[in-house]
């Protein structure tokens, strides 16, 4: 992702690597954003930072912003949010301190860095950043459809919030693994801050939404895959732009298809059920082919983490048959993940 | 339409009646949404404001500010574009008179009335709106896919440009006038200005999408019609995601194709071919049904300018035949176009 710099004109990039601020949260389930920060971008992270009154720690060495900046942060990422998305009043002079100390600060909550008197006061008058991730780059060209050069792998899903960017995450660092030329692409803005820069595709405007999925996975070399992450689902009735922009924009090759057993509703909705993965399958070839003619299914990621591994393991044996594609939990690995790595790269 | 102030509670709703400004205009063409106004909105142009220099005349009486705000005009429309989409220096001085007369000040091009400064001031200090009917209103809900009350058309197309907002005009005024109760909602800027409101759905935040496009046709009573402006298509790869999210959204009992024969290459497209009207009634039955699983398709609108009467007839009574409901160009109108609407009624 070194290259994230030079390739992504016109996407966010952020100043790594970071310090992780973890406020005077007292509920790990707030923290997640510092967890995947801590968990997949462990070489962007040089230690956290907390308020008196913290009691939940990524184990990551205790700094001051003085201290960060000496260790080489560039960066203080919010990593943590509270009931409303509201930067608390008592966080502000740490995060003033911040700034003085040399560092940007990034966050990704509903409200903006920016909207902040005195810390746009703060950061106007020292020269630094204020980076709200969930602001997409100004500037989104309209798309075209031009196929672009490499290969583009896009997660997709029976819903939202069921691991669309775990998948992708993972798939990029098993391809990693294997010696292959990769990039993880982030739509949304956890994964915009592993990943150091990406666009929030779900806060681009429509007109622009398939022309912003162009400006995230650019032209590459023919060997080079883009790992993208999906967002919503085509059959979800309050999201399904995004994501039929963002599968136009990426003109996939292949495809993942996310999904978690046992789940029946679809998020946020009036009552509306769960399409099967199947059906996905379909729909996603049918709407993908018009921007790319070649676009396969290369399986499924499930989530099974409500099941015992047992259990798990039969379910994704037994659907694998039924479906003639592979089915793997990345969470879990194994020779079924593999199996799926093979047949994405088929 | 006069019951759209109390329906549409968070879309935009227009200052009426208008008095159209043409600027010193001598090319027809820029003057489309004056003309638009004029051809479907009579009722609510008092009259058109025209600079020296100005060769074209929408034919309605030439009135200065003070003249059109007496006789009843709340709203100055700027009805001609130019190269660029803004708005020169020296209409300026109009404009600002125009507010000083008491006029509001509406305007569908890119550059904002409001990022004018002197026209800030002018309408700050006055106490008058400036209104970019291209901005969506703020606190857009996200969509939930709740069945409302009420029947809906929706005008889709195999391509941009070639008819939607037209057709959909047509079928609203042909409606009203076999005495059904029906609204036209709009979701682009010209047909916006003629309805007196409506949302500009290709600048909508593409998470919000389908919640804008159920803001745009609430619940109604069970035998009222919205008749919905379309946009965009889901064949195209730049905007399928403006298109999908209004089909999502709308929920249309009905649909209609618009279709323009002999155009091949879609808009602003790497040499995309249209895809054709079949496809696209196969394509919109099986999104649309998510969340209206009894959609069907009413029929087709060709826009034949381009064809004589009799070529033009004859093409429509053999697509017909092919395809099994009616075909019609609504500008031309005839028993094909009472066809079609008795179909859509059916």
């Amino acid at each position: 992702m070194n290259a994230l710099t030079d390739r992504l004109a016109g996407a966010l990039v952020l100043p790594q690597p970071y310090v992780l601020f973890l406020g005077d949260t007292t509920i790990a389930g707030f923290a997640k954003t510092a967890f995947g920060l801590k968990d997949w971008a462990p070489d962007k992270c040089v230690g956290e930072l907390r308020l008196p009154g913290a009691t939940v720690t990524t184990g990551l060495d205790a700094l001051t912003a003085a201290e960060a900046h000496a260790r080489g942060a560039r960066a203080l990422v919010i990593g943590v949010a509270n009931l409303g998305g509201v930067i608390p009043a008592n966080w502000r002079a740490s995060l003033i301190e911040a700034l003085e100390a040399g560092l940007d600060l990034i966050a990704g909550m509903h409200m903006r860095l920016t909207d902040i008197p005195e810390l746009a006061e703060a950061a106007h008058r020292l020269g630094r950043q204020l980076i709200d991730v969930r602001v997409p780059p100004p500037h989104i060209p309209v798309g075209t459809g031009r196929k672009r050069s490499g290969k583009r792998l896009l997660t997709v899903g029976t819903d939202c919030a069921l691991g669309k960017k775990y998948t992708a995450l993972a798939l990029h660092r098993a391809f990693i693994a294997r010696g292959i030329d990769s990039d993880f692409r982030a739509s949304g803005q956890t994964g915009i801050m592993i990943a150091g820069g990406g666009i929030a595709m779900d806060a681009v405007v429509s007109d622009f939404e398939a022309g912003a999925a162009e400006l995230l996975s650019p032209d590459a070399a023919a060997s080079h895959w883009d790992v993208i992450e999906g967002q919503g689902a085509l059959t979800h009735p309050a999201y399904a732009a995004v994501s039929l922009g963002l599968l136009h924009g990426s003109q996939p090759d292949v495809f993942v298809v996310c999904h978690e057993p046992g789940r029946t509703g679809m998020l946020g909705t009036a009552g509306y059920t769960l399409t099967s993965v199947e059906e996905i399958v379909e729909l996603t070839l049918l709407l993908g082919r018009r921007t790319n003619p070649a676009i396969r299914c290369g399986g499924f990621a499930f989530n099974t983490s409500a099941l015992d591994e047992v259990a798990a393991t039969e379910l994704m044996a037994r659907e694998s048959a039924r479906l003639g594609l592979p089915v793997a939990d990345p969470v879990r690995g194994g020779p079924a993940f593999d199996a799926l790595v093979d047949s994405c790269l088929a």
